[in-house]
């Protein structure tokens, strides 16, 4: 993933594994999502969930760090070896996002990233289209949450 | 959107205005969306967007925390009344969400949600399942963020 022409469809990332805390879980819940079951063990019980479990928007906000963390080694290890990478563009939204299974306390989160389709931008040349599915599958294999983006990314030659 | 036989496709609730600080961009993009274009002023005027803006993760979260305000004004709107309202069951996922424009330091966003369809569950005949467009506008009346929710609600039938 460090230029276009370097990227295949099928191409597979594993990006790294999250462990999720209730302090963790209730911290990002109390500022964007205070339902009952992400806040409140207690009401988590009681909850049609059984516990206390993340915010789906907390699952996906722990792949955009991963995924940045991830960018971030290639293009140090690039710039170690004297080379530079493409640069990554904004992303432009997503599509399917779909929360499968609860993240609860505890539970460890493997995220991976799976190229599924190349293009050359039609609007801007010097630049490729990715579209990736992102997926996250907590300790017991089970899905919990996937996604699809789609992104800019430079191409080399146009470097 | 108290109970299922109460929403109708076109309704529309203005969930309220949010105005994005950049101690609050920072912070968020510090812990989720470390680019520097989301944590570093100066990184950002050199950057394509020209400025800090917001990640588009956090965008999103604050649109989720409007709706659990929403939903706990109206939910204790009918208490005082000495009704209840539906449960809404968390969000099974969302489709097309699209980052239109950037989320720059000041920008007052106003939130919305507008119901585009109402069916009853197959698979659950209690609950009935609303398809909404949730959408952020900006102070000059340009959609920053888009995207369309599905998510079960209890029906009055059932209570």
């Amino acid at each position: 993933m460090t230029f276009f022409e370097d990227v295949r469809a099928g191409d597979k990332y594993a990006l790294g594994r999250h462990t999720f805390t209730a302090a963790e879980i209730k911290g990002f819940a109390v500022r964007f999502d205070p339902q009952p079951f992400h806040v409140d063990e207690a009401a988590a019980e009681r909850s049609h969930f059984g516990a206390l479990c993340a915010s789906g928007w907390h699952t996906a906000a722990v792949w955009m760090r991963l995924m940045v963390a991830y960018r971030r080694t290639l293009r140090e290890a690039a710039l170690a070896r004297g080379e530079r990478v493409g640069t990554v563009g904004p992303a432009l939204g997503f599509r399917d996002l779909k929360w499968l299974k609860p993240v609860y306390v505890g539970d460890a989160i493997d995220y991976a990233s799976e190229v599924l389709e190349t293009r050359v931008s039609a609007s801007r040349p010097g630049l490729g289209l990715l579209s990736s599915r992102a997926t996250g599958a907590n300790q017991n294999g089970d899905m919990v949450i996937s996604f699809i983006s789609t992104a800019f990314i430079e191409r080399r030659a146009a470097s």
